[in-house]
């Protein structure tokens, strides 16, 4: 497995630090709750394997994404902390991005929330 | 193949309408630019089969759903449209969903743009 030694997310896939927060796991990604959420339920999930962004991820890694992706988001409807929820993925600083191993949020939402989706029409 | 009839992404599928911004396709998904770009090169990768949200996506088409992001972002990023870029979904009415067929956008960023993703750190 490429690990990154300093690397937070690193540490909590290799066990080293326990995190608080595990939500679920499966062969190559894991998923956590973000300890600054935006909204209760609020989700990263991450890749085992240290990849900085979205391009280092193997596609062959795409089916245990997606598998886990819509384990969170379908737990998190089921457990109606949302009506809907937004998948955002800030890839390289310019683009937001604070911690250099690849994580998708998930972020429940709800009506009159206060958050807004970088692509949400105005207004709405 | 599930189609809805009336769907434009759906249309757009099966070559009903002829998208003037056609980007890329695999088996299973294919990009388009966006009509109401936030930036140059904005672009959706949509699934061809009509899956409402991430949640009907089936899980073995997350291959292609992984290899057609990163074609496009890494594809934006060579073409030096972005030092950065955010994937961004948004699912159901509440999140933003303005088409109801699934569909992801990446948005190349750059410095100072004015863009800031949802959970893009206040102040960057």
């Amino acid at each position: 497995m490429v690990v990154d030694k300093l690397c937070i997310f690193c540490k909590i896939a290799r066990g080293e630090i326990k995190s608080q927060s595990f939500v679920a796991e499966n062969d190559t990604f894991f998923a956590i709750h973000d300890i600054q959420p935006m909204a209760e339920g609020h989700t990263l999930v991450i890749p085992k394997k240290h990849c900085v962004t979205l391009l280092d991820i193997p596609s062959n890694m795409g089916k245990d994404m997606l598998d886990l992706l819509k384990k969170v988001s379908g737990e998190l409807m089921d457990e109606k902390l949302g009506d809907g929820f937004n998948l955002v993925m800030n890839n390289l600083v310019v683009a937001g991005q604070a911690v250099m191993h690849a994580h998708i949020h998930v972020v429940p939402r709800k009506e009159k929330d206060g958050l807004h989706s970088m692509t949400q029409i105005k207004g709405r």
